[in-house]
C-alpha cells in the first residue's frame, strides 16, 4: 500500500517503510533547531544528532524533495512543512481509543500524538470501574455509545488496546460505526473490508530486538 | 551488532532485524494454540494467523533451526523455547525504569515485559509529587537513589522515558550506576560508552506509517 504512487499532485514519492519510520526522527530533530533559533540545517549537522546510517539520511533528505543549498544546507521551515505533509501531519485527524488499561491510558496522554496529527477525543471501555472517569483530560464513555458518538462527532479513526480475546469485537463495533481507519495494538490480526485502513503496532518488537543486543553483549564478555 | 554471528554453540544464527521485531508476535501465536491445547502447528496455519508475507514467516521458521515435520508440522514445544532462546526470554533480566509520566506509568504496567525477559523492579523520578508513590505495584524512588539501589539490588538495565531535554543526564546517571544496557524511549542520541548496549525506541514510527496510509485512503476517495 505504503510503496504504490499517488499521481495527484502531492509529494509521494515511493517511499518505503522504513524511511517512513524515520520520518517522525527527522521531524524531531528538526523542530528542535527551529525552537533554538536556527533557520537552516546541514546535513552533517542533522546526521550528528541522528543514530541512523549517514546514507540513510541523506537518501531520505533527497526523497523530501526540498533543494538543499550548498554551504546554508536546508531551509528548517522548507524541509518541515515537507515531512509534515508527506505524513499528513498538517491535517489532524480525531480518534476515538478503546480499551483504557496501562497501554491505553498511556496513549490517552501521549502528547506527542496531538502534536502529530492524530487527536483522541475520547476513551471507551466496559469496565464500570472506568467508564465515567476522566483519564488525561479525555472522558471515558461505554463502548455501547460508541456508534452514536462517532456519528454525531464524525470520528473516524480507532485506536485498539484491548486484549487480544476482546480485539475483534471491538473493530466490528468500529466497523459499524463507519470508522475508516484502525490502529491495532492488539496483537490479532483483525477481520476488516478492504475500505478500512488497518495499521498493526507491534511493540514487542522493540523488546526483541533490545533482548537479543543485551543477550550478545553478555554472551560476548563470558 | 545484531548480524554478527556469535560461534559459541548458541542458535545465532544470522537474523536481521525485521526478522527479530518478527518473533514476538510468532511466540504470541505459538503460546495462545498451546494454551488452546495443540501439541503442532503446520505453516499454513500459521500464516493464517498472520498479518506477514507468508514468504517471510517459512524463512523466519527455517531460521529457528526446528525441524518442521510433513504432515504434522512443527512441534509448539520446541520451537517456543527455541525462539525464546534466541531472545533470551528464557533470562529474566531486572531493569529500573525512569520517568513516570504517561509512557513510563503504562510500562510499569504493561505485563508483556514481565512475561518476555524484563521485569521492571522499580521507577524513578525527580518530581516530588511522584517519588515516594507506587504505580502498578512498583515503588517510585527518588533518581539520587539509584545508584545505590542498582549496587544493592544488582540491577543492570535501565528504561529511559523521560522528555529528550533530561535524558542524557538520566543516561549518565545510569552509567555511573553501572547500568549495562539502556532501552531509551526519549528521542534524543544518547552518548554512551562502547561497553553500553543502547537500544532506541522510535514510537512515532508506527503512527507515521498508518497516518500515511490514512491519508493515501482520503487521496484515493477524492
Amino acid at each position: 500500500m505504503i510503496e504504490s504512487t499517488e499521481g495527484n499532485g502531492h509529494n509521494h514519492k515511493i517511499l518505503r517503510l522504513p524511511t517512513i519510520k524515520r520520518l517522525p526522527t527527522y521531524l524531531h530533530i528538526l523542530k528542535r533547531l527551529q525552537a533554538e533559533g536556527e533557520e537552516y540545517v546541514s546535513t552533517t549537522a542533522l546526521i550528528n544528532e541522528l543514530d541512523f546510517k549517514p546514507i540513510l539520511v541523506r537518501k531520505d533528505l533527497v526523497l523530501m524533495g526540498i533543494p538543499g543549498k550548498p554551504r546554508t544546507g536546508y531551509c528548517l521551515k522548507d524541509i518541515i512543512q515537507a515531512i509534515e505533509k508527506f505524513l499528513g501531519w498538517n491535517n489532524v485527524d480525531e480518534a476515538f481509543l478503546i480499551g483504557t488499561g496501562a497501554l491505553g491510558s498511556a496513549l490517552l496522554g501521549h502528547k506527542p500524538f496531538e502534536e502529530n496529527g492524530l487527536k483522541i477525543v475520547a476513551g471507551f471501555d466496559i469496565d464500570p470501574e472506568r467508564v465515567g472517569k476522566v483519564i488525561h483530560g479525555k472522558k471515558i464513555f461505554h463502548l455501547s455509545k460508541l456508534k452514536e458518538l462517532a456519528h454525531r462527532m464524525g470520528v473516524k479513526v480507532g485506536i485498539i488496546t484491548v486484549p487480544w480475546q476482546s480485539a475483534q469485537e471491538v473493530a466490528d463495533v468500529l466497523i459499524e460505526a463507519g470508522i475508516v481507519g484502525i490502529w491495532n495494538f492488539s496483537m490479532l490480526k483483525l477481520k476488516t473490508p478492504p475500505e478500512v485502513v488497518c495499521h498493526n503496532e507491534n511493540l514487542s518488537g522493540g523488546l526483541a530486538v533490545f533482548s537479543v543486543k543485551l543477550q550478545q553483549r553478555r554472551e560476548n564478555l563470558l
